[in-house]
């Protein structure tokens, strides 16, 4: 099931990334985050405009503006019709500036994974959060709660009925009535098991004085990333009936189901499928990935290409001495998983193998140019969640130019 | 070759480790990195007293100050009778204050791998710095001289004629004189290729007027993890054998060859027997990692013990549910690598996944208490120097009290 590399290149040069001839200047300038950030018009939002990316020092992280809108777009178009939304993950990018382009672009509120995360995106201004894991310590607790009363459209996640008390009672102390939404497992990760469990802890919920259910969650995981879409389809509609089971009782015994959210970039397009299902998780679509263009489409079982890939890291050549080989500037601290390989932009037979902390190292049998120490080279990472998550700042580009500098404000936000 | 529990575990008891109890408070005040900021009583050196690490906010990474005091002593100890000094690599810890601790013990210098974790040490106060990557491009080479034209002790590779005639033309700009070293290749990574090539570029070095030649550094990265330490002893200085070569052309050459290079933790009782070599580029010695425990040692064939485990990630259980399994919050981006499983302390027969963004997933079939949700554990990690390059500081602790809150200063610098 691994895409052949001419139907890859045949997509990338549709998404017009496989055209782009790669420039390489011997004079780059190698401007550093400091200095971008100095470059910028406007401390507020970032905005500098007049540098390539190709002249930025690297390993370099960078967004194209285009695709990036082209992604959003597309999500809209391809749920406009079957009455399910976007609640898209913050987890993916970390970024308010990337979380108000989701909500601009019709996304109902935005996911968090951690308490920390939610803190840095209420602070650079995004309101309607849903956080999809559960506080389950009292100083997590206390700052979800601390969002929450300074937040009307804070909501979070529970998945026990001790957790359920802790939150009541930490909203009565705060003075105020908590959103939740209870968690239902999918598998064994997190949540509440499907059925009985979950509906005692939902009724729960609905008793507990400072709390205010308003639906479930439920995440499958496992299913984003299988291979070939029949496949996908199948699995993910069978792990998902014990979730829609849990949905019916809910409604059936009167509790609230107004958010039933779950889903991700590989099944934005199944989901819409479950009955009584609201919005989307999605995270991965904005930017794309090696991993996510893997997973085959609909439309073509062997590459994913409803999205385009937007997100690429700048790496620069170290060494040519090696016939076969080069090695770059971006290993694992630049992209951090090693699988899939991460795809050079404009070569179709590179494998690019970042095992090492601080180098990547390219295998080739055929290339396009004779490579020079110091050229640059534009990479598709191989996962984007943690690859982004090593960079303070995202350049974003259109046209190769940089248009944009974002604070990655959530980065090494794990707590 | 893969250590068994036991021996592993029995390892971990005379370590001091496995003896602990894994003691859980429910009152756990879940500390912030800002909170512990602003209880240290001396900003300065970060140091803060009173807070025990199972009351840290988690994901948090932690290093026992006895035991990197220990790993500091021990391998001082194994190296006096060899007349080879150390010169640890930075890109381990990226931490000026770790870095001091390091000189205070004797070590000659640190290496950095990047001119940005160069500019961060050296701004922490470390002076003696040898950066073992070639700076390629303008601005990272304008860079390197401004380090080098503030601070004598600076000293970077070079690996090829062009970017010798770059250096020395940016010296000669900066109205100094640079000292470099030859990176002498050991595979297909970085450096010039061994013999002939080598010395001529060690010839032409010698001739640039704004460049003072030093020695060579010469490291074989793919030697430090081969599993038993007599295929490793073997391996390593059979691939060592061109570069001590390349040595000893230059020494008869009548270059300098005062700096000889190389090596790390998984070869610093190896290259001792290298003729001519002057220090170590050790880094994962005063950590530790599950990744360098199953390499095995000269004395252990299945687990290498010369060094012991110091730093540790806390991560608090967030599901119960599910028999014999157990869902944390520390998943990849609190841990990089997933390969081999981290290891839970205190516990034998745990299975620890991190291959999920944001939890770990346990596998066990008897554990030594039955764990609840909100319970913290403590993690060795898979690899130390990826995971260490995601938080922002670094908890050092002492019988298990926050004894000083460090800044990773070079933590992302991967440019």
């Amino acid at each position: 099931m691994k895409p052949s590399t001419v139907s890859r290149r045949g997509f990338l040069h549709t998404a017009g990334v496989g055209a782009m001839t790669v420039w390489v200047p011997r004079s780059a300038s190698g401007y550093t985050g400091a200095e971008m950030r100095a470059k910028t018009t406007d401390a507020g939002t970032g905005i500098g405009v007049g540098v390539s990316k190709w002249e930025l020092d690297t390993p370099a992280l960078c967004v194209d503006l285009d695709k990036l809108e082209q992604n959003l777009t597309a999500m809209k178009a391809k749920l406009a019709s079957t009455g399910v939304a976007t609640r898209p993950h913050a987890k993916t990018h970390k970024c308010p500036a990337i979380a108000k382009l989701q909500l601009a672009a019709g996304s109902i509120g935005v996911c968090t994974a951690k308490v920390s995360e939610a803190e840095a995106l209420f602070a650079g201004g995004v309101e309607k959060l849903l956080m999809t894991t559960c506080n389950v310590t009292p100083s997590k607790i206390r700052r979800a709660m601390t969002i929450r009363k300074a937040n009307r459209s804070f909501i979070q996640a529970v998945d026990n009925p001790q957790n359920a008390r802790d939150l009541s009672d930490a909203a009565k102390e705060a003075g105020i009535v908590a959103d939740v939404v209870i968690d239902v497992a999918v598998g064994t990760r997190t949540g509440v098991p499907a059925g009985e469990k979950a509906l005692a802890l939902a009724q729960l919920v609905d008793t507990l004085p400072s709390l205010k259910l308003r639906g479930l969650i439920s995440y499958d995981g496992g299913a984003q990333h299988i291979k070939g879409f029949k496949t996908r389809l199948e699995r993910s509609l069978k792990n998902y009936e014990p979730s829609v089971q849990t949905y019916d009782m809910m409604k059936r015994s009167g509790l609230n189901t107004e958010i039933f959210s779950g889903g991700g970039t590989g099944t934005y397009n199944i989901m819409t499928k479950v009955p009584g299902f609201t919005d989307l998780q999605v995270g991965s679509y904005i930017f794309m990935d090696a991993q996510y263009l893997e997973i085959g489409g609909e439309t073509n079982d062997e590459l994913f290409t409803d999205f385009t890939p937007s997100l690429t890291v700048m790496t620069t050549v170290l060494n040519t001495y090696f016939p076969g080989r080069l090695t770059t500037d971006a290993g694992a601290k630049a992209l951090t998983l090693n699988k899939p390989d991460a795809i050079v932009i404009g070569e179709k037979g590179f494998s690019y193998n970042a095992g090492s902390d601080e180098f990547g190292a390219i295998r080739y049998e055929t290339a396009n140019k004779t490579y020079k120490v110091g050229d640059k080279l534009e990479l598709i990472v191989p996962h984007c969640d943690p690859a982004v998550n090593e960079y303070d700042q995202i350049y974003g580009t259109r046209k190769d130019l940089v248009e944009v500098v974002w604070p990655i404000a959530a980065r090494g936000h794990s707590q």
